[in-house]
């Protein structure tokens, strides 16, 4: 038989049940799929197929999956920071996305963020903006998988100046995309508890389950937000969500940084899944979300980076890193996150969050394959004692050398090869010099 | 005038007092000086020199300065993780020390650590370990710049059996030392006031007073630390160390965690400075460190890494978006530790509390010429709005392209052009093999 793809000669990370660690490990694809995963020996050549990948001694793992993203604010990456939230908010975020969220912008933002992504080891994301039929074009271009959303407010959005239609264009969108690529999968975003009405929510959440696709909205993600639900409606924001109906599970609760015990009961019974973004909660000042305590009671967690305005990148390396350390220093233990649940968690838990863990998250047979490859020959990943440890703690993006999705070779040697990535840089750079003359 | 090196077509950081940024800077270096530091118009070229960079676009920073290290320990990174301090101290990273620190693997931890550190931008670190002089050999193959201290405790130490001799040792380091190479500065490393006697403390301050070098000491590092502290001698580690008389302008201390209002009091009015290492602090689950609180005092304050079994790297990039990020989720206050004074901790900060500012730290005419270019051409630097912004949260050590120490270029297109790096990582790796073995 041959195959369409063979990885071979590294240590490949699993990520299954067991966390299996393969020393010298084979990996065979055959229409998009893992079809062997198995140990070499060291006199054995691997299987001829249509292309291999030599990991040269590296590290392969399955393809990272960041459950929390906002495309295209890579636009707007380091525009503002440092500031009072609502400062950042008013005064740059909005001003700048009412001004610059033209269609094509949007597109170039969201190409760039891919490029980002897939040099950075990331294969699939779940995202949520508004013109998302650009971001699916976009991702569609990039040869990425992705759970994609256009966003519902009550008010004038980009894309949607009459807030009366802001069901009718995530209807459409969601219609547009469900059968147009088998790696997009559409989904239906609510920004939040305070910025959609009760009747917004429902039907977004009615559309979404009539479709069969992933709801997501932003929950409980600062103590602000906490106190007008509190003040609103006289309760907190994930009580007040399950009274809605909204919480079941095809639904991804973004944050979920202020919660009572009420709360983590709430989100358990009703098998909603939560994402993770310990960067953005930090640099924003959110607060640390309980996540020690969430996994203790067997909530399904994915790892998100969040939007490049609050963050400023789309590298779940460097997320992984602060999801391991921020929960040491909260939980005063050591022994809090450690390495393989945070590689867990950036992968197959992310997985599970968006509703892809029959697909993607780990490398077994029959699922797809998202592979990256590490390369570990450099200094600062020498010497390699644990895997886990060292995708955690010591390696950064610029490590990834090869990513698949799909089968599909999409970086080779830190080359992407779907992408013109000069020109996406260049057209980014002219629509920053435009915002820029603005400010 | 020919210059020895010249730097031009980048947008020049200074981090001078007025953080003065100059978009089209030229850079010009004789006896390896900063000579000349300005804007160059479009029209003009480059003067003649003997060597030029051109930075491409790039930006052109002060080299980072690395406040805290234990240099060989990259021998031992990743080897335990996610444990009880105890458990990782003394059923890993002790027995680890005391079967593999002979001269010879010090010395190949040091180099690779040296790699680490050119490859990530640091130009300067302040260390302290056993077997120190094997340390500032490897140091000064490297080229780098350092402070390097002999490292005293009150037991059986690698190189130092017999703790009646851990004054003889640091005297004759500091000795051997102190006028060896341009580059390097010796100093004093005693452990703790827990590990270290009073007597000794006052042995080791008197050396270092002597000798005219500087003093380092871990202090107020763990709860445990002021616990055990308390219950010896009734007071807080800095209230202790002030009276021995440890504490003056020549004094680093290093974490710092746990400090009361009387000892941010005491730090400040003896001019000690601290190094702060928010990295290994959250790892180890030790806390964080009142380091908003201790600059608004007006106390001097480095960043550093730790060694790289707490860590697990020594990349001070990484570090500077910790500190940026912590404490501002510490103090519930995104405006706390913006990208500008995070950016001076790492550079000029870092050189006042090693007592190295009047040399390095910025990039003003008059001070040596150590210097890093990083390359912003790269999905993930792009747009840059703002160069501090993209410096703290976005730039990852890969970005690093070229690094300048005292004028000399020891990194050229990422390529270390000083030391065989190839043979360092086969010589560690060996060596991870053996302690591999031995587990």
């Amino acid at each position: 038989m041959n195959y369409d793809l063979v990885i071979h000669n590294g240590t490949f990370v699993t990520v299954n049940e067991r966390f299996d660690i393969i020393p010298d490990g084979l990996l065979c694809v055959k229409a998009g799929n893992i079809e062997r995963l198995e140990g070499l020996a060291a006199d054995q050549s691997p299987p001829p197929a249509t292309e291999t990948i030599d990991a040269n001694g590296g590290l392969v793992l399955p393809g990272l999956v960041n459950s929390h993203t906002h495309l295209p604010m890579t636009l707007f990456r380091g525009l503002a920071d440092d500031l009072p939230l609502d400062t950042w908010l008013n005064e740059h975020i909005f001003p700048a996305e009412a001004a610059f969220l033209q269609p094509e912008n949007v597109h170039w933002g969201a190409l760039l963020a891919c490029a980002e992504m897939l040099l950075s080891g990331t294969t699939t994301c779940c995202d949520g903006y508004f013109f998302e039929d650009q971001v699916a074009a976009a991702v569609d271009a990039s040869g990425m998988r992705a759970v994609l959303a256009q966003g519902v407010i009550d008010f004038p959005a980009p894309g949607v100046p009459d807030p009366k239609k802001n069901i009718a264009v995530p209807r459409a969108f969601v219609s547009n995309w469900r059968h147009a690529s088998a790696l997009i999968t559409p989904s239906v975003f609510c920004h939040s508890a305070y910025m959609c009405s009760a009747e917004t929510l429902k039907k977004a959440k009615a559309l979404s389950m009539d479709a069969g696709v992933r709801f997501q909205i932003h929950a409980a993600e600062t103590q602000n937000e906490c106190r007008q639900i509190q003040h609103d409606h006289n309760t907190t924001p994930i009580a007040y969500l399950d009274g809605l109906g909204i919480l079941d599970e095809a639904t991804l609760l973004v944050h979920c940084v202020w919660l009572t015990a009420e709360d983590i009961e709430i989100i358990f019974k009703r098998r909603a899944r939560i994402s993770h973004n310990p960067e953005s909660n930090a640099k924003l000042a959110a607060g640390i979300a309980p996540v020690p305590q969430l996994l203790k009671s067997g909530i399904v967690l994915g790892l998100g980076t969040d939007g490049c305005a609050s963050n400023n990148n789309l590298d779940l390396f460097h997320e992984m890193d602060m999801a391991a350390k921020i929960h040491k220093t909260e939980t005063h233990d050591p022994t809090t996150m450690d390495a393989r649940t945070v590689v867990e968690m950036a992968t197959i838990g992310s997985a599970r969050a968006i509703g892809l863990d029959h697909q993607i998250g780990t490398l077994e047979v029959g699922k797809q394959a998202d592979v990256i490859v590490i390369d570990h020959h450099n200094p600062h990943l020498t010497p390699m004692y644990h895997p886990a440890s060292h995708i955690v703690y010591s390696a950064t993006c610029s490590d990834v050398r090869d990513v698949v999705v799909a089968g599909r070779v999409l970086v080779r040697n830190r080359q992407i090869l779907c992408l013109d990535v000069e020109r996406i840089m260049s057209k980014v750079n002219e629509i920053a010099y435009q915002i820029k003359k603005s400010r």
